[in-house]
């Protein structure tokens, strides 16, 4: 059985809850209980972690080698722009990250058009919502296959 | 019956003969089959068109409004980094376009990191090789019909 | 009889479809229309053309050489902003290019505020809608009348 | 009937006295003059107001509400280049103001291609000499009369 | 009863103890200390709180709207000048912030000319010392006033 | 008795005209009656200058000097972004001076995010409307006590 | 016998016509014969081709893989400077690419200093007239023998 | 009998009174004198004039044309870093102008390193206090001796 | 008896672990067992604390004022290139820090060769292994003894 | 008989040593000869120098004028990313002057993208090995031949 | 006896030779025999230097304190714009130095608006013939007079 | 027997006489008599060299080769901010270099904060005085002997 994790960044706990024009009306909860389902559908197991502290994020990052997980689906939040300690994490692990942002950061503001976590990421889906978790989560197990081989 | 287009930009024609390192064995001939095939499963026609000229991609752009075609998937190549007028194409349509990137731009060479369309498009899905089209034609065919409703 | 040259860019077919609160209401077939019109009453022909493609637009520049064209309205719509191939043709031509863009560019996206093609030609007239390609062809027709003192 | 100011910035005072090769043998007064009559040929009234002094400017930009003034053709000289004052005065009164340079300035030095009024204005005409001045004068009558409507 | 949160950011507990030239010589709990008795003197309750870690200000933040807090002073120190996770906090909060900093950021190091917690803020206080907390606390109170209206 | 100066630049005579979505119902006049109000309610003197002219507003900077003024608030407006001699003026006076703004111009145009007389300036309020004065001048007298001692 | 393709991009049509001060006075058939004859000297192949349209020119790169040409000499004229999709085609093809220029372009306009082709060809031959096709040919020969051993 | 134009721009005025660090403890009286009786030794007249209005600067430059001014020294104070408007006056008018400041400029704030009106000077006396006025004033001479040959 | 900390940021947990081709094979335990021997030898005290949070660094530093430590010696990891406020803890204590990097960051991505910490610490040792902290260790005794003096 | 010179700038005198990858396996030695040969082979004279000094590199560029040389071809080496002394050298002397670079200095680091010295060359070749200079020595004297006409 | 050095930089030795245009025709000899001269009619001694090598200015420079030069005159050619080295050695030795431009650095190229010693020299005097050494031989004299004091 | 090479670059022979706040009071004799003993304590051999001249510190750089020079410590001076030349002779020689700088090059001068050369160094010891020196060639030995297993 393989073993998947899903990490959120900072204000995510927000959602539902926050800027709803951007971000959607559904909450964390509902985006990690889909993700769950999802992944027991395939008969896998899902973790979910969500927080505001850097520190904390690049914890869950590293556990990931003990904890025998196989791939990270990672909406950085706004750290996603200048976090490269986040960065250095996902290189230093060995398990493919793919990077997930719910909103078009590129029609947004300036700051959010640069990722510094991006280059060193199997890949991103951005701007199509909850769908472009479940998206990466596909993507993710079929780098995890191909890896096997 | 839901219709949608393909549309691959420049140098995609050599696709599995240039650079297989960065882009993969397989054809865009195999890409092409691979989409037509997913969207047939779905009972809904796929229409695929690749160019290395930017004029055609964009007369083929405004052609989806007489068309009819419901969403587009587009991997604007090299032009991703200079076409405004692609830019332009894209907004001015009704349909929703999806960004796709086969490599992960933004661990290349640094003019590969701006992307010029990406801010007038539905979302992106970057670095996840021929899979990351079909999850943009999963994305799509949401989108599509949320906007139904 | 004189004998000017109407050449729009891309997107410029889509007027009157694409996003009316930019561009206005009125399609390019009366834009054409008005601006025929207007040289008639001069007694001059006016003859238009309109492409998505940029070497079109750069073969319809040269050939105004042998088709005595006196002088050109050029709105390059986006190639305004990078196609230097464009500037190298207007640059290379006999007759005088007077550049109009229907919106006011300075006040929409950063991208849109530099113009390559502008320092090669006679002048601009900006942000003027329709009324601004007529206000070009009376500024052409003097610059003409000049050149021939 | 209408009533318009013809305002001119530093230095316009020495037209046909300074550099001839750029800004034509013609002093001022034979511009206004042709305003002046241009604007009686439609029965309407056109003041003339030339400063090199930028609060001038503003003040006299001011008095348009009061006076009653419907529409401003504005040649702001080098306070195009960085007077965000003259912009904000711009952006603070009722009617239009049509920006207007007498040569190309995007063929000039680089700091004359940046327009900090040409934002709030609704429209610039540029290189086309004193003709500038009287299309811009028939572009502001244009404005003002669909304003009414 | 009206709630107000203060909260101070990286290293303001060694205010008193650090670079006095710059800070002043009182500390942290005499600036508390000031700013609870004044919220009391208007019959309201102001809580403290400082924390050298991001998230924590973040969750901080977070919990005004369980806690029912009207109105927050900030003072994001040198999370000012990187922090769009702390921006993105306080946008997605419902209560008005006011930014404030002790001494004149603007005739400091460059890197602190450079706010990205301003945009989203309802106002700064910059420059003036303990006094300009009083000064955001009075305008805090004048916002939350207009806002039940 | 200590005296004060408010200074307001350029186009601050329009507020309540202009733009009141930015700039707030009430007038300039409104805004000085409100201060020399309260500059009396503490037996203190408070004169009130407003000019569109660069060149007025750095005499009156200068008359301070012989005028025996203990400090000033002041409003820059659009030379806050461009007038190094205004800045020059403030360094080069006895008095301190704080700077307002009444809208927050860090959420505004990005001109508008620099101000080159703050590093010159005791502090700054931002963003608060006309009870941003208030506190500027609250904190005006704070300062002025200070230096007696 | 080896084949060569003799590549000129847009403009270049107009050689000996345009701007014969920078260009020369020799048109592009003179040096398409020259370059054929030079060719056939050595008892080698060299087709040319010319096109003001970036998608023919990538067309005509692409080919070369099936035509079996040895070593392309390349004017991108004003492609040069901005179309990565050119480029893209340069990398995708298996056989070397020489850049020539006519003029040199680092004593022209800054746009002009900049070659997004030059990282991906063999070399280039800049500022030496027609006299640059033929020493880019020799070189070409040369690099293609080396690439037999 | 030639004659001169000393002129001074912003907060000159306050020579002497003005941080005397940087600007000496003369005053802007005594340098007039010093300039005034060094003109009166060559048997030349040298008239003196002072402003904080940019308006009045220019003005005054223009004036030089009527006045038969065959020479002028300029210290345009902050205004040499943003005053376009002075930069065109400068260049609008027959006689030779040299530049002047008191300060090293070079050795100072960053914004104090860039003159847009030195390039349309004869020269520029950089640092060299009241002293650097008479230089001034020897080339001047020299130069407008030469132009009479 | 002198006090030292050895600090280290985030990510170096995983030295041995992670890109050992970067970073050497050796565990940090390996690193902190050599730097407390070197300082036992030395008849010292070397305490060792790493974390991955930002706000557990700055607590740390802060700590060092009441725990009497003489110095430390600090690898801030990624947080050396964006931590403005641990650049104002490190300013903020009285002890000279040493900032070291275990690889050459000048050789390494553009975004590793600048540090925001460097400024405020006493000197910096890069790209000499753990070879790098023993003589940081050496330095910071010897500024340590000079500071007594 | 014609004279020419080749000159080469730091650290040439390490081919074949350096760097092979980058620079070939043959000497200094080895090209000067192959030049000499070359040169000789029509009936001319070519000195050749080199030197890790900037100034002895000019001093021989002046020499030029006096030793009758009739054209330079000229490697700088590093020189050609600053050294605008050489520029000036190369610009003040009589004879045309060559650029030539071994390797395509536009694949290698950012820095050698730019050349300071090219824009007062004739012409410059790059990145065809010791062929590039045997290439620009052709160039070179069809341009002395052209000349003397 | 005072004590001074003339020091020029590269390229200046062909002074009257190169781009009599822009430097006159008058030569290196000339200029250190005006200066001599005018030295000796002071009482003064004034020795010459020249070299197009950095190293040997720097020498020079250093050897003034051993020397008992009083004050250096130095044009530093192109090492202007990049020689920090030279900057150093300025601001190393005891005596003032004033740095001299022949031509108006700031109407010609970009690179040369740039000078890297001004900030550590005296002064500088720019754009004023070989009446500039003179000029700032004088002040420098005055410079000298006042540090006795 | 290893042997070693010192090697500083300009304006280091005024250490102990320049700018003594920055680089203190003891003279590079002392330095260079420091650094032999050391090595001689280890039964090594270090040679010294100082030049202003970086052509000669290039050809000592080069003569490391035939000399069997085993590592270099290399304080390049002001050179480090601009000499791509010395970068490629480090570059070009077999044995490791560590750069040293005396004072802590980043919190002076912005230009000092750029190293050209250590990116090609093995590291850097940056503001630790002479002591930096010392501590260099330990690391340095200690790289050696790595290299030789």
């Amino acid at each position: 059985m393989k073993k998947f994790l899903l990490l959120n960044g900072p204000n995510l706990n927000l959602l539902g809850k926050r800027e709803p024009g951007i971000y959607g009306a559904e909450t964390l909860q509902h985006l990690e209980e889909r993700l769950v389902k999802l992944a027991a559908s395939h008969g896998e197991e899902l973790t979910c972690f969500q927080s505001n502290h850097e520190g904390e994020l690049i914890d869950r990052l590293h556990e990931t080698m003990e904890a025998g997980i196989n791939g990270v689906i990672f909406n950085p939040g706004a750290f996603t722009h200048y976090s490269y300690a986040l960065r250095d994490a996902i290189a230093g692990i060995d398990c493919p990250v793919i990077e997930v942002h719910i909103s078009n950061i590129h029609s947004r503001e300036p700051f959010r058009h640069i990722s510094v976590t991006a280059p060193v990421t199997a890949g991103q889906v951005i701007g199509l919502g909850f769908k472009g978790y479940e998206l990466a989560f596909e993507a993710l197990r079929e780098i995890v296959k191909e890896r096997e081989i």
